[in-house]
């Protein structure tokens, strides 16, 4: 099975490094920025291009990760109507493809996906989804060898999924942000949060991260609210961020009937 | 050296049974609930308080492990003016136990403390501050005991990595709790996340927040973002996390001037 990839971005590159280990050929890596697509390719060996009119036909799979707005041009630019077509997006629907080909689906690899950090694709869930049974028995095979962790979910479903990645991931990275810069400006070591933020994330595991809340908010205690919404004084961003979230927490605890 | 506890909370009962591993021998528990101090002092063999009245003049230390408010309240209903004084609260001055001894200090362990969760209190970091040196020689070798992981810092310091611990812990709790229910509502499985959870507490770990940031926020993915506030459209306070958290991680982008 031969495989054509568009994109070089980060869920690209993660891919196609996974894609090769698990012994699949990739032929070209498509990229708009030449510098870009040679750079995954070499690493990989295969053909770079930066111009969908040198497009192979020989492949049998072509795997389009590219921005999610440059999806459905990239799929009608290819005009393969009899080859395999698979985005990786978790928030753009399946029926995008199905202008551009008879066989089409989705990979969305369920993770957190930096270029600069090593990532063990058999341990990211893949969540699937298939214009077909006949492209689901071809492709399936493919995706188990990347990783066990295989979930078919349709469209909305996965677009909740990413929703889901973006709240609790995205935003919580975001937060450490704000917390190891605000601390930085207060010469103070950021480190000393890291195992607590493990452990933040370690508790869900295993329990409903509704049952293990803890701090002011939940505690509703004013006194602390306002010493830290006065820590923040410079940081009008910060304090709004703060001042949303404590609502939420203490509205959300309300709602609970719980006691602390 | 023999302890008395004041409090039966979270951050109480883990410290409790911590000193109790490290061999020291707590008289009393003190709580305004007595069904609360029999129950840990139970576990640890103290005798259960509900009255400071009876409280024993016999101990060498007496740990104030209740909320901040009530803090200064214990202190000073304690009337032992010769005792150690500790408090363990990130966001209280040490010097609001001043008028009641003259020696005292806070031992502030710097971790996410629920009751229902088991804790290694030998991971945990401690942040530490004396009234004076005699009283830091007394004490530095019980926190020793519970934990190597020592820090010495002063109360304003200390204030900013609570406010740290709030960002970065108690606020990615609830966004993991409204990942959560709102994937329930959507009968996905909330479990999928887990993975991607863990491995974004990880990153941090060995790499600058700022430097591992995904998602559409940062990549300025208008159509993502509106996709993701229409699925919020049944609960308004989520929509607005959702909008707050997204304009601070762009923002964020271009100050920092990166591209992605």
């Amino acid at each position: 099975m031969n495989i054509v990839l568009l994109g070089s971005g980060n869920v690209a590159t993660h891919l196609a490094y996974a894609l090769k280990k698990a012994g699949y050929h990739i032929k070209q890596v498509f990229s708009r920025n030449i510098a870009h697509a040679k750079h995954l390719a070499e690493g990989i060996g295969a053909e770079p291009i930066d111009n969908l009119f040198y497009i192979t036909t020989e492949a049998d799979v072509y795997i389009i990760a590219v921005k999610d707005e440059a999806i459905e041009e990239v799929a009608g630019a290819l005009r393969l109507r009899n080859k395999i077509l698979l985005h990786t997006s978790g928030s753009t629907d399946i029926a995008v493809l199905q202008p551009y080909s008879t066989a089409y689906g989705v990979i969305y690899p369920l993770q957190t996906i930096s270029k600069e950090v090593a990532l063990d694709f058999s341990k990211v869930p893949l969540i699937l989804e298939f214009s077909d049974a006949q492209t689901k028995a071809e492709i399936l095979n493919l995706a188990f060898k990347l990783s066990p962790l295989i979930h078919e979910y349709n469209s909305e479903q996965r677009k909740c999924l990413h929703l889901g990645a973006v709240l609790a991931c995205n935003f919580s990275n975001y937060l450490y942000a704000v917390a190891h810069d605000f601390l930085q400006e207060k010469k103070v070591d950021f480190g000393l949060l890291k195992p607590l933020i493990a452990e933040t994330a370690n508790k869900i595991q295993t329990h409903n991260p509704n049952d293990v809340q803890t701090g002011p908010a939940i505690r509703n205690d004013g006194v602390i609210l306002d010493r830290h919404l006065a820590l923040l004084d410079a940081h009008p961003d910060w304090q709004q961020v703060y001042r949303i979230l404590s609502e939420g927490i203490a509205r959300r605890h309300l709602e609970n009937g719980k006691k602390m």
